[in-house]
């Protein structure tokens, strides 16, 4: 591991058991194609897990929270507190999310990286007090290098964590009053895009609002812009520390050969941020959800990413890449359980 | 029950039951309607349930089987003989749809209503051998009215033996050499539509095997026109046993109380069929899968149907709809589980 460890090479494919997974996709019993999505899916899982049959049993899910000083500037509609009422819903079941890694037997683990209740101490979650939430990023850095590798290394440290767990699939999940504000900034400043193109509601914010939002990122823009071409620089002057802390986590995943589930819009941007430190990462990243935020479908493209589902939610918390664990493992169920032609004397077309 | 048992009057939804479920999803720690679709099913299955928390943990799923006369006209890629050998297939464990119901533990129920291999004797499918295949509807109906009647009657008696085993969720499937060709004549037929708007490849024609499909079909309906206006008719001079038993299946539900997933085209254009001749039926039918099959797209419109997924499958036997499945049921575990505002002391949005 270097000191820039972000930048390490990742992981290979495994080209031979995905060539191998193609071949049996082809021999089993029905039209060929006909599974659709779930064919190329099971295949290139074969690929990345180098085992012609995948398995995504042991699911990793880490919710990274932080708070954000734009929140300053008036840009969400919940008050700041409810980041940390919110870790407390997390570990006590009550959340979307806890349902949902309960409903599919998935761990989740909760790291707290920053929120402006630092006396919070909530059993389950891990408090690492980086600061009191960013700074406001509209009047400066919303983070210095040294709090920006630490969130980064929060991360990877998920991952290491979820490796010895023996992790065949990792979601990361966020939540942070204000975050989708810092996400529109990044996608903004690395797609350089008009700013209300990336911009949305978040949470519930009236038209007012959203516009208000574009104002308050087109000057953090032009505050930043001196740094724009420095992506990690651009990282850590607009992004939160969750965000930060997913950027190290799919890096980390890529280089550990974990799969990663990308979740909704600002997961979305934290995956954008990962490509462009290291590019290599990309084929490592799967994603679940096309989401309600309208920036969404713009980071997206940019990505090539075509999510499994596309149901209109819009909460975060890694909520739209867990409803689409179970496709993932019905895609490995019925490419390594299914029956070849040969095998149940089936009738494949005529040549 | 009356003579013509499916114009009886479908169960009306319990509006009380669906009040109280959408208030209580107002109440759920998550920004109000950030769960998406999720939200609108939780509500709708609370009103068709009759129960504020509602459950799909029992599902059944019947896969409907039957050969086709107009195969003879060349309009499929695979040999007739491939729909009892798929029968085997379901009840041996090594089609999709059985991996599926496997992995969900569904009941899977396998009915052949009629193939051309009468002499097939397979423990574990219900043989009703209705007759050796429909006939060739590009020259004559393809069942008389006591086959069509006993085809209907098959799809209800599998919703009986379904309500019996405690079904909360009734998926059909179906298998049959050529049905794409009958459902797309049944689709062309009920919707007025040009053929060619509703006519693809099926299990793997190419661009000169639609064409000529779309020639056998035109010359169908122009031989049953006559018919046009008369939906059980028509079902009955274009239809197939299979489709037949779909239509008598969703009826059967909706009178039942019992929720329908439908699955892809054929299915679909079986759901067509049921609303056109009980509407009533509709509002007990969710769609679970928006299918390749070019067609697909206009029957869902028609319908006012928007299904949760979209996968680019075109393999029927249910397993589009078996793959919405586990979204169904997280959407009522979220529903059921998640805990209030009160209940979580998480601060609601300002008003």
């Amino acid at each position: 591991m270097t000191q820039l460890w972000w930048l390490d090479p990742c992981k290979t494919i495994d080209v031979q058991a995905q060539e191998h997974a193609l071949a049996r996709q082809q021999q089993l019993t029905k039209p060929a194609g006909s599974l659709g999505q779930l064919e190329a899916l099971a295949v290139l899982l074969a690929g990345l897990q180098g085992q012609v049959k995948p398995c995504v049993d042991h699911v990793w899910i880490a919710i990274f929270a932080g708070d954000h000083g734009v929140v300053a500037e008036g840009v969400s509609a919940y008050p700041q507190e409810v980041t940390g009422q919110m870790l407390h819903n997390f570990v006590t079941g009550g959340a979307a999310i806890s349902v949902l890694a309960r409903q599919l037997g998935a761990q989740l683990e909760v790291v707290d990286l920053g929120t402006v209740t630092p006396s919070l101490n909530l059993p389950g979650v891990r408090h690492l007090n980086i600061a009191a939430g960013t700074a406001n990023f509209a009047q400066g850095p919303a983070m210095n290098p040294v709090q920006g590798r630490l969130a980064l290394e929060a991360g990877r440290d998920s991952v290491r964590r979820a490796r010895e767990a023996g992790t065949q699939l990792f979601i990361g999940g966020e939540m942070g009053i204000g975050n989708t504000t810092a996400a529109s900034a990044l996608a903004c400043a690395l797609l350089e895009c008009p700013v209300s193109d990336l911009t949305g509601p978040g949470t519930g914010l009236n038209a007012q609002g959203v516009s208000h939002k574009v104002v308050v990122i087109e000057r953090a823009l032009a505050l930043h812009a001196p740094h724009r071409g420095d992506v990690l620089h651009t990282l850590f002057n607009l992004g939160g520390f969750e965000i930060a802390a997913l950027v190290g986590a799919y890096l980390a995943c890529a280089q550990e050969g974990i799969v990663v589930l990308v979740d909704g819009f600002i997961c979305s941007v934290a995956a954008l941020v990962a490509t462009r430190l290291n590019p290599s990462c990309r084929e490592w990243l799967l994603f679940g959800h096309r989401g309600a935020e309208p920036g969404h479908r713009h980071v997206l493209q940019s990505l090539e990413a075509e999510p499994l589902l596309a149901l209109g939610l819009r909460l975060g918390e890694g909520s739209g890449a867990a409803l689409a664990v179970p496709l993932l493992r019905l895609a490995c169920a019925l490419h390594g359980h299914m029956a070849t032609f040969a095998e149940a004397a089936v009738a494949d077309r005529p040549a």
